[in-house]
C-alpha cells in the first residue's frame, strides 16, 4: 500500500464567489424549501466537505490508483480506506446535502451539492463512482418508482446503505442502447426473469455495501424494436428478505473487471444476469416500455455530474501546477535571458508558463460558472414551478440546453487543462511524484462514458436548440445580448464584450446554417460540424459568463481600499475574462467561417482510401 | 509476464510514395556515397525491418508497458525479452542502416534510416528508447571525438555492444542547463574526476549491453557560469581495460527510477557520478568548454528523433483505431436514423467517426512528409556539399528551421491524435484490451524531453526565423509561393491552394510582429505567442506538402486505368491535403489574428492573483 497523502486543493474564495457574488445564490436561500439554508449554512457545508475532501477522500487518491480494483471469487475488492472513507462520507450527510429531508438529507439549494461535489469528486474521482452511481440510482427510483420502492430502495440508496448502478452497455450496444439484447419475461408473480450480459458497469460489484441495486434496461417479450421497446428493472445483487435485509443471491455474477488507463479504484465491471435463469427483476414504477425516459433521468443527472468531476479535477490540476510553477525554480527572468548569472525565477515569471496558467484558470473558472449557473436554474425551476410556470420553464430549458455543453466541453477541457498542467510541471509531470500524470488518465473517461461527446454534440444540434421551436435558444441568445448591450461600452471590459458579440452572431449564423442542412436532407454536415458548434457554443456562454464575473469584480474592488486582500482575487477575475474574450472568443468565430466550409472530404473519400491496410 | 502480441501496423504504401513519388528519393540513391543503394535495396530494408517491428519489438511493446523495469541492488533489469531483441536487432542491422560502413554500418542516406527508425519506434516506443539513446551518443563521440574516441567507444556503441545515454538533466537544472552543478577537475594524466547528480536519464542503467557509456555535461572546476561553461566528458559505467573489455566499477550508481505516466519498459534514472570521488571522465574530443556544442550536435539528432517517434506512434495509432471503425458495429447509418430496424452498420460509415479519421490521417500523413522532406535535407546537404555549397547550405538550412517543428508540432500531434484515437474507440479505447491508452501514456512524454515545447517555440522564434538574417525562412516563403504559383489554377486542389497561399500571408505578417517585438524591446510578447506561431507555420508547412502529394498522386490517378487497386491510395492522398486545407489552413489565419491582439493578460496579472491559495 502506498502512503496516503493528500494531493487535492481548492479555491474556495472563487466557489464562494460564484455562488454569492455572481449567481447571487443568497436571493434563494431562507425560502421556501430551503427556509433552513442560509449564506452561513452554506458557508459551513463547503468548509466541512473540504476539511472532509483534504483528510479522507484526497489521501486515497494516489492509494486508490496504485491498489487498483481486484476480483477474486466473484467478488470485488477495493482500494484499501475505501470502505471507511464510505462510512464516514454517509455518516456526516455529505452525500445528501440535497436530497430530500424525507429520505433523511439535509434538503440544499442543488447548487449546494454541486459545489460540494466538485470538492469530493476532485479529491478522489474514483472514489466518488461509487456515490455517484448510487445516487443516480436513487434519483431514478425517488422519480420513477411506486410508493414501495421509494421506501424501500431509494431511501437505502440515499443513505449508503446499499449501492447503485445502472446497466446500459452490452457488447455490442453501446453508444447505439436501442440495440440492447438483454431480455425480461413474466414471472407470473409481478416480477420478471432478467437474462443478459452488461459491459462497462462502473461500480458493477464492490465490498462497499451489503447490497447492490442494479438498474437493468432489458427488453420485455414481444417489445418492438429500439429504445422504445426497452423497460428499467430493479435487480439486486441479494434478494431482499421481507425484513429489508438481503438475503439469497439473485443470480448476477460478475463475470471480470476492466484494466484501464484511469480511475482504477472505481471498478468497471462486465455483469452476467441470469446465467441460472433464476435472476429476479422488478419493474420501476411497474410500467413496461418506460426504461428510456425512467434511465434519462438518471442520465441527465449523469451527464452534470461529468461536468462536476471535470470542473473538480481540472480545478485541483490547475491548484497543483500553479503551486508548482510558484515553488519550481528555473532560468532567470526573460528580461535578463542574456545574463548568465542572473538569478533565477520561480517558472511562474516566465511569459510562456504565464500563458498557460491563464488558459487553465480562466477554463476551470468558467467551467465552474457554467456549471453553477446550470444547478441554479434547476433550484430556480423548482422554486418557481407552479407559482410562475413561464419562468420555470426558462430556467427548465436552460438547464437542458446546457447540459451536453457542461458534459462535452467540461470533460474535453478538463483532459487538455490536465495536459497543460504536465507541461508546465516539465518532466515532474510525467512521473508519479506529482498528481497530474494521474489527473490525466483518470479524466480522459468524461469524454467517453454517459453518452460519447460526439452524442452530446448530436443532442445539442439535433434536438437542443430545436427544443419548442427554439425557444430555449432565443431567450439564450437574449440573456447574452442584453448583457453585451449593457456592457459594451465598459472602460475596461468594453472592447472584449464586443468580441463576445461577434461570438454570439457566429452561433445564430452556424445554427441557421445547422436547421437548412437539417431541412434540405444534407443530414451528413451536422455530425461533421457538430462538435465544433459545440466548442462555439461553450465557448461564448463561458466568455459570456467570465466577463459577467469580471464585470461584478471590477465593482466591488472599487468599493475596497487599495490594499484590501481581495484586491488581487477581484484583479485575478477580470484578467481571467480578458484572457479568454482575446484568445478563446476569436477562435468562435473562426470556427464558424470553418463551418460554413461546408467541407465534405470525410464522406467524399472512399472507405478504401483510409488506408491501404 | 503478459501474452506478447503484436498491435504495431504500418502504412508502407504511404512510405513508399512520400519516399519515392512524393521526395524522388531515387534522385540520390546509387550515386557517390549511396552508390549501392537502388530503390529495391530501399523497399528490401523496409519490408524486412517491418518484419522485425511486427515479430519482435512489437509484440513486446504492452509486455514492456506493463512489467516495467525494476531497480534491484543497484542494478536495472527490463522486462522479458528486451535484451533478446536488443541482440537481434543489432545482429541484423536495423539500427545501422545510415551508419557509415567505417563504423559496420549500411552506409544509407539518413531518410531510409528515419523510415526505418519509424517503424521500429512506432512498435515499441520504449524499447527504441535504448538503441536511440545509444547511437546519439555514438554521433556525439563520432562527431567531436578523439580518433581514439571514435574507434573505441563511437564504434561499440554503433554496434550495439555498449548502451549509451546523455546526461544533461540536474534536479536544479532542467530546461536551464546551464545552470548545471556537476564539476570535473583534472586528474593529472588527462582524465577529470567527476562528481554531480543527473536526473531524468534515459537508459540510464540497464541490462543490455555490458557497459554503458554515459555522456556527461559538467563544469571544469574555474570555468565560467551558464551554458558557455560547461564541458563534455565520456564517463563510463564501468573502466574500460587495455583490451577494450569492461573493467572495474567508474562510481556511478543508479540512486533510483522513476515511475512513469507511460514508456514504462524505458527505464528513466536518477544517477550518482562520483560519490566516493573516483568517478573517472574523459574529455569529449580533449577540449573544455565545448559540452553544449557537442552535445548539441547529439541534441538536434535527438529532437529529430523525437519527432519520428511522434510519427510512428500517430500512425500506427491511427491504423489501429481505423481497424476498430471498420469492424465495430453500432448504430444504423445517418441516412436510417429515425428506422430502429435498420441495419447496423460498421462505425466508420459514421460522419462524426470519419471527421475524426481524416483529422487522424492528413496529420499522421502530413507529419510522414515533413520529417522524411528534413531528412532528405539532409541527405541533399550532405551530398552537396564542397560541390555546391550554395544549395548545400539552403538544404542545412532547412533542416535547422523545420527540426524545432517536427520536435514540437509532431509530439503535440501525436498526443492528439492518440487522444483522437480514443475517442472513437469509445470505452474500448481506455481499456488494455486495445493499445489506444498505451500510445496516449507513452506518447506524452514526447513534449517534454529533448527541449520542451516552449523551448521549441523560443528556438523557432527567436533564433531560426533569424537565422543568417532570415534567408533559409525566406527560401522556405519562396518555396511556397513557388508551389502556390504552380497549382492556383489546379482544377481540384486551387481553392484549397488558396488558402494555402493565405496562411503563407499569415506566417510573414506574424513573423514581422516578432520582429517588431524583439527590436522594441517588448520581449515577453515573443514567449507568449511563440507555441502558437509554431503552430502556424507547421500547419501551413504541413499543408503545402500535403498539397504536393495531392497534385502529384491525381496526375498518377490519371495515368492508371479506374479499376486499378492504386486508385484508392491516391484519392486519399487527395482528400487528406483538401480536409487539412479546409479544417486547418484557415486556423493558421485566425491564429495571426489572436497573436495581433497582443494580449497581455497574463503579464498584467499580478502574481497573488492566479488563486486565493
Amino acid at each position: 500500500m502506498s502512503q496516503p497523502i493528500n494531493r487535492f486543493k481548492a479555491d474556495l474564495r472563487d466557489i464562494q464567489f460564484t455562488l454569492f457574488e455572481q449567481l447571487k445564490v443568497g436571493d434563494i436561500l431562507s425560502k421556501g424549501p430551503f427556509a433552513d439554508w442560509g449564506v452561513d449554512e452554506v458557508k459551513m457545508v463547503l468548509d466541512e466537505v473540504y476539511r472532509f475532501s483534504t483528510t479522507v477522500t484526497g489521501p486515497l487518491n494516489q492509494v486508490g490508483d496504485l491498489e487498483k480494483c481486484r476480483l477474486e471469487n466473484g467478488q470485488v475488492t477495493t482500494p484499501t480506506g475505501f470502505k471507511e472513507a464510505w462510512n464516514q462520507l454517509y455518516e456526516e450527510g455529505w452525500k445528501g446535502v440535497s436530497v430530500s429531508e424525507e429520505h433523511g438529507g439535509q434538503g440544499a439549494p442543488t447548487i449546494v451539492s454541486i459545489a460540494a461535489e466538485e470538492l469530493l469528486s476532485g479529491s478522489n474521482t474514483a472514489f466518488s463512482m461509487y456515490p455517484g452511481l448510487t445516487q443516480g440510482a436513487a434519483e431514478a427510483i425517488d422519480q420513477n418508482g411506486t410508493e414501495a420502492q421509494r421506501a424501500l430502495y431509494a431511501r437505502n440508496l440515499f443513505q449508503g446503505k446499499w449501492g447503485g448502478t445502472m446497466c446500459l452497455t452490452e457488447p455490442h450496444a453501446g453508444s447505439d442502447v436501442g440495440a440492447a439484447l438483454s431480455t425480461a419475461e413474466k414471472n407470473g408473480n409481478g416480477t420478471y426473469n432478467i437474462k443478459g450480459t452488461k459491459v462497462f458497469i462502473s461500480s458493477g460489484d464492490h465490498d462497499l455495501t451489503d447490497n447492490i441495486i442494479h438498474l437493468v434496461l432489458a427488453r420485455v417479450k414481444g417489445a418492438v424494436a429500439g429504445t422504445k421497446g426497452l423497460s428499467l428493472f430493479i435487480v439486486p445483487k441479494y434478494r431482499v428478505n421481507e425484513d429489508g435485509t438481503p438475503g439469497e443471491s439473485n443470480d448476477v455474477t460478475t463475470g471480470s473487471i476492466e484494466h484501464k488507463l484511469g480511475i482504477n479504484g472505481s471498478s468497471t465491471a462486465v455483469l452476467n444476469f441470469g446465467e441460472n435463469d433464476t435472476c429476479v427483476g422488478e419493474l420501476v414504477g411497474g410500467v413496461e416500455h418506460q426504461g428510456m425516459r425512467q434511465m434519462f433521468t438518471m442520465m441527465n443527472f449523469s451527464r452534470i455530474g461529468v461536468g462536476v468531476q471535470s470542473l473538480g479535477i481540472a480545478s485541483t490540476a490547475y491548484l497543483n501546477t500553479l503551486e508548482y510553477a510558484r515553488d519550481r525554480k528555473q532560468g532567470p527572468n526573460v528580461k535578463n535571458w542574456k545574463t548568465p548569472e542572473a538569478p533565477r525565477v520561480p517558472i511562474i515569471q516566465h511569459p510562456n508558463v504565464r500563458q498557460m496558467l491563464m488558459e487553465m484558470k480562466a477554463k476551470v473558472e468558467g467551467l465552474r460558472i457554467l456549471i453553477y449557473k446550470l444547478a441554479y436554474h434547476e433550484d430556480q425551476a423548482r422554486l418557481l414551478a407552479g407559482k410562475d410556470d413561464e419562468k420555470a420553464d426558462y430556467h427548465k430549458g436552460q438547464v437542458d440546453l446546457m447540459t451536453p455543453l457542461v458534459k462535452a466541453y467540461g470533460s474535453d477541457e478538463a483532459f487538455n487543462i490536465c495536459e497543460i498542467g504536465i507541461q508546465v510541471h516539465g518532466g515532474a509531470g510525467f512521473v508519479q511524484d506529482y498528481p497530474l500524470e494521474q489527473y490525466l488518465r483518470d479524466s480522459k473517461v468524461f469524454s467517453i462514458y454517459e453518452g460519447t461527446n460526439s452524442i452530446q454534440a448530436m443532442d445539442l444540434v439535433g434536438r437542443k436548440l430545436g427544443l419548442k421551436g427554439g425557444q430555449y435558444t432565443q431567450q439564450f441568445m437574449g440573456d447574452v445580448a442584453q448583457f453585451v448591450q449593457e456592457h459594451v461600452e465598459h472602460p475596461e471590459l468594453g472592447e472584449a464584450v464586443k468580441r463576445l458579440s461577434k461570438a454570439q452572431e457566429a452561433i445564430g449564423a452556424t445554427a441557421m446554417r445547422f436547421l437548412t442542412w437539417f431541412q434540405s436532407g444534407e443530414m451528413e454536415q451536422v455530425p461533421l460540424s457538430g462538435r465544433s458548434f459545440l466548442v462555439m457554443m461553450s465557448e461564448t456562454v463561458i466568455g459570456w459568463l467570465l466577463l459577467q464575473a469580471a464585470a461584478i469584480a471590477i465593482e466591488s474592488a472599487k468599493a475596497l481600499p487599495a490594499d484590501h486582500p481581495d484586491q488581487h482575487f477581484y484583479a485575478g477575475k477580470k484578467y481571467a475574462a480578458l484572457w479568454f474574450a482575446n484568445n478563446c472568443l476569436p477562435e468562435v468565430v473562426a470556427r464558424a467561417e470553418t463551418i460554413a466550409l461546408a467541407d465534405r472530404s470525410p464522406m467524399d473519400i472512399p472507405e478504401e482510401a483510409f488506408a491501404t491496410i
